[in-house]
């Protein structure tokens, strides 16, 4: 436990939280500033930080609590879709540097939209030398 | 194979990508809209959506990708920070209906922002009651 973090003091019980699930390793529970009515966290109760640090296991059993939630709330609301979002670093967008899935139903007309601004490669070499980069580093 | 899905066309090989890993059952490939440069698509080769229908053996091994390919492009590009998203359905910003993880490599000043407009329940009556909602249909 990180007695500084605060997904580790809910974990803890020393700070309250509206929880959805739990079992040895991981806790869901309700965003208290949720994009959309619904919006739920999955953690692992360990305290680990970033995804990228995971050990495998954890991520495992995290994905498949992930996507109860989503199921469970498909199913409990007629959500019309949802989203699985993940921040690692500020840079991110990351406010809680303690591992945590959000899974945010989505409705149609619900009010919310990503602000999903792609920019186009303007010269295919530029992502073939970026997607070089990314297989030298797997390989490394 | 979906003849109608540009992903498993992509995966057939009847339209083009530029890929940054592959092996039986998963695929990871640049986004040619990206986000922020260096962003990937990691999918699985079998046609599947959304991400409630997957079996958990094909999670588990995506999520398991997913996290390389974020390890890679911190590596690669000295990221300060990466999101994984995950749309499903139109109402959740889904494009392309074939399972499908966004990995964004992040970095401070990179221009991009995302809306994220929280809103804090009024009454706490509300969020236990979405929360008791989501409780029972897990249990179903």
């Amino acid at each position: 436990m990180n007695s500084e973090c605060v997904f580790c003091r809910i974990v803890a019980g020393e700070l309250p939280s509206c929880k959805v699930y739990e079992d040895d390793d991981t806790l869901a529970f309700m965003d208290i500033g949720p994009i959309v009515r619904g919006h739920t966290l999955v953690i692992p109760k360990t305290h680990m930080d970033p995804l990228t640090a995971a050990p495998a296991e954890v991520l495992q059993k995290l994905i498949l609590v992930v996507q109860s939630i989503a199921r469970a709330q498909v199913r409990a609301f007629k959500a019309d879709g949802f989203n699985v979002m993940q921040s690692n670093g500020r840079a991110a967008g990351q406010v809680v540097p303690h591992l945590h899935f959000h899974v945010i139903p989505r409705f149609a007309g619900d009010g919310h939209h990503w602000n999903w601004r792609a920019h186009p490669y303007e010269k295919p070499e530029e992502m073939n030398a970026l997607a070089q980069q990314i297989k030298a580093a797997l390989a490394d």
